[in-house]
């Protein structure tokens, strides 16, 4: 039976509280995407801690990525490694160009299979490729870091690149096992959830 | 000095939790729009109590709109008029036309001035009503509705068309005064917060 680990709001909250000033620090974030729906919660809490008095909130972009499990007969195509996009960045409001130069902070709750942060950085890298390419921007630096909440210490699917991974631009702020984590905006009776927590500690 | 409520994080998990039998058996919504950054947080946790078995989950997408305070010299235009779009639905992933005959539900943390409610409505009928022409698909009927944690009982800026206010696709979890609401999610410290919400009960 897989281990269950149960996570209140309230350690989301101390979670993100925690990794803002090293977010401040190394990332420098000019802008937030989160990944929807599991990214949602972080990223709010996260932009109260990024806030620098007398300055703007850092905007948060939402985009919304769903894992398909495929359970396919193609043995080399394990579960879940299809995304499908349900929302991506609004270019109306948002000009790709905007992203131009910009240290861009991906937030999501959870790194387990990796497959859905793979996508998500690889086709921003690519739309601000393109961006770049057709404005003749292309000497300036886009830097895409990650925050999650929790990182699964398990073998990925997908892959993210070295100057992201290999240079300190990933953080996770628990290290966790192969578990089932709870997130408490899927408890249906929070109470319970936060005794089980509790009992964990 | 204006009062201050504290709301915890799981305060706002059982609001969503008990709105979400009304939601569904009332407004049966299809899809949710959260507006960002407050509604990214019930527009999660509500997801997972709308969600029924065997079916998938219905989907989030997530616009921002930031209210800007103006004090102009303008004695008719009163602060917090000025609605400025930071993301719209992305039209790439989600066509307008998926909204046409659709139950949408708009979610949002508080029902202060209203204005950007409003806007939010407006701005979502005017974009459906020209896709409903550009396919031919007048004949279809898209219905808004809306679900607050919280609504100011105060004197309202903006205005909700009729067919959502005055025909029960308005639901705020709880009517409060015109008081300072502290979410959780803009807590400095997190325990204090749930101390000061204890000490209201």
């Amino acid at each position: 039976m897989v281990e269950k680990i149960y996570v209140t709001y309230n350690q989301v909250h101390k979670l993100c509280q925690q990794a803002a000033e090293q977010i401040l620090n190394e990332f420098h974030p000019n802008l937030m995407i989160a990944i929807g729906g599991g990214g949602y919660v972080p990223a709010r809490i996260l932009r109260s801690f990024l806030k620098k008095p007398g300055s703007p909130n850092i905007p948060i972009q939402a985009i919304g990525l769903s894992l398909y499990e495929s359970f396919g007969t193609d043995p080399v195509e394990g579960p879940g490694t299809k995304v499908t996009r349900t929302q991506w960045l609004d270019l109306s409001s948002l000009e790709m160009a905007n992203l131009i130069g910009k240290n861009v902070l991906i937030v999501d709750e959870v790194d387990d299979t990796r497959t859905t942060l793979e996508y998500a950085v690889r086709e921003l890298q690519k739309d601000v490729e393109e961006a770049k390419q057709k404005l003749g921007r292309q000497g300036e630096k886009t830097t895409f870091t990650i925050f999650v909440l929790h990182n699964k210490d398990k073998e990925k699917k997908g892959e993210l690149p070295k100057e992201i991974i290999g240079e300190g631009k990933y953080l996770a702020a628990h290290m966790v096992g192969d578990v089932w984590i709870c997130y408490p905006w899927e408890a249906t009776d929070i109470d319970e959830h936060d005794r089980l927590a509790n009992a964990q500690k």
